[in-house]
């Protein structure tokens, strides 16, 4: 198609997958597409950001997802700077809002934002002129990690529609599987949730997708499994689950998985708790994506960051 | 006026703004009226830094100070190394004198130094051939800080001769309101200090300039109104005001600031402890030039970046 | 010699000086020397590694030794990133090898680790694509701390064959030593210990270097005396030596350094404990080689990475 032709994502921000259209997300997946083979040449190097600035602002520290978009951002030639905001002037008594129009005045293209408050990301796209993108704000939303799932999903299966996706395991903190849910379900999947039901957030139900708690019933059948980290760093006292009931109960190993389709595919957002939520040798075999992920990370976050300059003045 | 024909800044360091003539002071606002147009462009960038090397070391952690100089660098084409210094070699033991050699011995262009003691910076300076920027050293300096008032308020009121500014607030510990000072009587203000008795430091009136603990006689009249931090971090025990005591008598609210000029303008180098030194209303308000500041933060270190790098060998 | 003719480093990595071959070693050092001029030019910049990703994984903090890698990746124009492990995924649980599997995934060239365990960086290696150095695993090795101290040597005595080095202090803690003896001993110098008994690694006569407990009879006739840092923070209890009398035996002072042959050269990898490990006036006196070793540095990294790099795909 040529690229005139070509629906364009249309927003200003990225600040979640809720309110994206079916069009908007597959315009940034086909943008992936041709992304992901900038990162495998040996000069991985495209000018498209030579000039702008890049902001990455992590409230809360993140291997993968900073180093992600540094390198997203580094490969489109952009000004790539981090700020860990611990130990920062937020330790001063300064106000979100006080560093956001800081930031501002700098006159930053994108800022990359990762807070531990849902909300906190909207409340500062609010308050600068440049593209905020929304790199996991609590337990709200994590949208350039369900695009780059659903890059994987599409790259791997040739589709989303119709498939059988089953999200497993602790739901209730994860920004991950909300993402997921919206994205998945906005292409068409058949979405199931399967967790322990101290580990569904409450009125889940309401939103239309099965919900199980048997993991080989909820997988039955499944094209995807995709198994989510146990955050045990969210929880207190004697809501924290054993791990090894947690991982008889709810850790993916080969005979659940032997309830899935005969060609299901594996998905973890990482980091993985090995022989928690999921036994090493599936992690490590053949059914697993969870590298390709990683791939794809880099390549959404470019086309992320494309799509968003193209926006700014003169982009 | 033709490049060749303008006065240029003549030292190779930038370390305070004690000892700077007027001449030396214009020269770099001059040059930084002129950068403030680089990061207001799609491209921010400029090349005249390229293979250049600029070393941020920060001894203390600071948001807006770091990110200022860092994006500053590196929209000149300059390659910049931060390295916070809390978790480093100084904790192995080794002094900052041999720091400032182990740089050095790395042929960096330009450091830029913050460290919590008065006069470090002047040490490392004599230890290094390169060219050095205070970037606040204890309750002594922080002349990019004084250079980026004095630039804002050039702008916006088209000169800084004959101004009343009245520099409010916790002036103890204070590095701002040190270089201020200086640099407003330099170019012709008329400087009043305000402040509680116990935050102003012992023998300031020795220093000619009027000193005032009535804030609304402090401010009667004034073209500026630049209020500091309260640092509390920096007090101790029965020293720390009652912050709630501290915004009625001495925080600048509509009533107080009534009694300035009727255009006067608002200061505040940031971060703000909003309802302690300034209310909120002020800090967002019309008279307020809080984010102007930054931006023109950005500008001062640019042409201060670009003036040291000068005098370096063929620069 | 003509660019084809010469030797060349023919190894994917760069793990350990055990396992080179003398020409091995020399082919970084003539690259080394050929570097060192780059950083010595007011545009510090060569063009070898645009486009490609170099990662420093940092899991010690180390002011010198990233910072000396980090501005060797820039001057060739990589894009550096730097991952400091500490404030990171292995938090959350994340394993080694999960950790280097999500880096590759993102495609770097070159991924530079420090690890406090001896093998973590062999480990990472076997399970990664690209190139990997080592910046110091455990008290395994340092290679390029070997390659910079020889390549120093090489410049000052203008050869290595034949030299007495004497290697003195903390021997058992130190990958610095074990590197070097390796290297030193491989391009023919005569290696010997100085130690106090109680850091001196066991097993270590076998090696079949004269050890000495006696600095003066260690040091007698040495051309190079080669000084270590004292590691306290690696002792426990007991075993933690009195500085005091750690400096009145082993110490380097003028009196001991007499011992030496009377144009031997003095040397410290850093940082230095002053009036511990060595006296103050013979780390600034006129036989020491300890600013070059910190400059050589920075050229035995960037020889390093461009030769690996060139083993990469068209390279």
């Amino acid at each position: 198609m040529p690229d005139a032709a070509r629906p364009r994502y249309p927003h200003r921000h990225l600040l979640g997958i809720e309110g994206l259209s079916p069009l908007d997300i597959e315009a940034l997946l086909d943008a992936a597409d041709e992304a992901v083979e900038v990162s495998r040449q040996v000069e991985k190097k495209k000018g498209t950001l030579r000039g702008r600035t890049q902001i990455n602002l992590f409230f809360e520290p993140s291997t993968r997802t900073q180093a992600s978009f540094e390198l997203a951002g580094k490969r489109l030639g952009a000004d790539v700077m981090n700020m860990a905001v611990a130990s920062s002037s937020v330790k001063k008594g300064e106000t979100l809002v006080d560093t956001a129009a800081t930031l501002n005045a700098m006159h930053p293209d994108i800022i990359v934002v990762r807070h531990h408050s849902a909300g906190a990301v909207h409340l500062l796209a609010r308050k600068v002129d440049c593209a905020v993108v929304n790199a996991g704000d609590g337990a709200h939303e994590h949208p350039t990690q369900a695009l780059l799932d659903a890059l994987t999903i599409r790259r791997n299966k040739g589709r989303i529609q119709g498939l059988t996706v089953a999200i497993c395991g602790d739901i209730l903190h994860s920004r991950v599987a909300r993402s997921n849910m919206i994205l998945l379900a906005a292409l068409g999947a058949k979405v199931r949730l399967v967790a322990p039901s101290t580990l569904l957030p409450a009125g889940i139900e309401g939103l239309g997708f099965p919900c199980f708690t048997d993991m080989r019933r909820g997988i039955e059948g499944a094209d995807i499994v995709m198994m989510l980290r146990l955050q045990r760093e969210r929880m207190h006292g004697s809501f924290v689950p054993s791990v090894k009931e947690y991982f008889r109960y709810h850790g993916l190993d080969a005979e659940k998985l032997s309830h899935a389709a005969p060609d299901a595919l594996v998905m973890h957002p990482g980091p993985m708790n090995r022989g928690v939520e999921i036994a090493s040798d599936i992690a490590d075999g053949s059914q697993s994506l969870i590298k390709e992920q990683v791939e794809m990370g880099v390549a959404v976050r470019m086309a992320v960051l494309e799509a968003l300059a193209s926006h700014l003045p003169n982009g």
